[in-house]
């Protein structure tokens, strides 16, 4: 039996009551698997970066079997980069060797880049013409309703390549959902925490593409793009994302690229 | 650093959904017992005799210390009665000799024993007169924000004379804050488990007396009642014993009465 566990957290009281957000967290777990994801998560919320947290609400409800759906988690590659410069050069590389049109990507990149602050959820872009098709402004499209199969299971097949920790996971979790919507090309993403300049390429041909710089050290300023097929209908896509629940399942498709831009490379944080 | 913990859990979704309620509890706890005090809340929902929660909700939250008062827990006491009969004479004895009027506690009985569903809260009687105080009809006065201070140690200190479980430090925890109540002057209780015949009257001169049977098994009926002083100020009572938080200090004050109608007895379910 499955469970979808809900955190949020906030500071100076509820979040309804004017506290300031600390942290959120959703997971789907199996019943003997949810005591330790709730300690987990008031864990977090209690030493989390952007302060600790005086208000947490934690929400466990059953899921019924019907409401899941499992797909598998993408192939996860590690490449290195020197500088943003490489690091862009690779991810538009990556981009359009799956699909992504260069006149999308230049847009997706532009956008990206004028962004004055992080965007929660993601943009949506046209792979071929790279006109911007959501209209969520700086809200974007959420991902939400994921988590990998098994969680324990899951952890420790991980653990023995070297990859682990709760970002991983959200992060290889997220990427394998978004991959398997319906219309979807690619996505690109780099996060908003100023001391973490690690970016992506995630789609489910080329699969989890770690990419070490996409930004400059101290910038705040994150965000994410899906670039999805010219006649991708926007509202299954968008209920596909923030409404279906999905299991990863792991396949043991860890692999590692190497070549002249890649080495093999374990620690992705 | 203490922490309000609070539990609600419902079988056929959210209470605000529908779902039948199964469960409820709160605590107040120490920072370092937050963590256990979930977990342990946790499987109460999961396992409660009304059913398994598929729904649970937990919210924590700090509290500032001078929103705290401090106070002791009241003396335990047991004894014997074989029958409804003999419990009800007991706790009549017991009521008038801590100050509650015949005609108040022959008042208070015929209510308790006119209801015909449970009463969640407390109805409020006045000690001396015998009418009722409160209008707050079949949902009563409810006694919340309030638990043991430093709840592994209490838990250690209530084991030691045999006195373990949640539904014992529950009893003796609302029972104190209680009693310690401006205007209290005593408590009439017995629970609406079929299964559990067991009352109490409780005061602060004459502690916590336990009744072994006060109603008949397979009863679904059960009520308590506040007997309260004849200028007692219903507003500041009732907000003493809704929005006061109260912790319970144990003195090790857990005596035996042992007589002609007492003996030892270490088991309080």
């Amino acid at each position: 039996m499955q469970f979808s566990v809900k955190m949020r957290s906030a500071k100076g009281g509820p979040h309804e009551k004017g506290g300031r957000h600390i942290s959120g967290a959703e997971r789907i777990l199996d019943e003997n698997d949810v005591e330790k994801g709730v300690v987990a998560m008031l864990r977090r919320a209690r030493n989390h970066q952007r302060g600790k947290a005086d208000f947490i609400s934690i929400k466990i409800e059953e899921i019924k079997e019907d409401e899941v759906i499992f797909k598998p988690l993408i192939a996860v590659h590690s490449c290195i980069a020197k500088n943003v410069a490489q690091g862009h050069a690779i991810a538009k590389e990556k981009l359009q060797s799956v699909g992504v049109s260069a006149l999308a990507i230049e847009r997706g990149f532009s956008a990206l880049l004028a962004l004055k602050d992080s965007i929660r959820g993601a943009m949506l872009f046209d792979a071929f013409t790279g006109e911007r098709l959501d209209n969520f402004g700086n809200r974007g499209v959420r991902v939400t309703k994921m988590d990998c199969a098994g969680a324990a299971e899951y952890e420790e097949k991980l653990a023995k390549v070297g990859l682990t920790g709760e970002h991983v996971r959200e992060a290889l979790v997220l990427a394998s959902k978004v991959a398997s919507a319906p219309g979807m090309v690619a996505e690109l993403c780099w996060a908003d925490d100023p001391d973490y300049v690690t970016g992506y390429v995630a789609s489910a041909v080329g699969g989890y593409i770690r990419i070490p710089i996409m930004k400059e050290m101290g910038s705040g300023v994150g965000g994410r793009i899906f670039f999805v097929k010219h006649d991708c209908d926007i509202k299954v896509l968008s209920e596909y994302l923030q409404e279906q629940l999905v299991l990863i399942t792991f396949g043991g498709n860890v692999d590692v690229e190497v070549g002249t831009n890649f080495r093999k490379k374990t620690a992705i944080n």
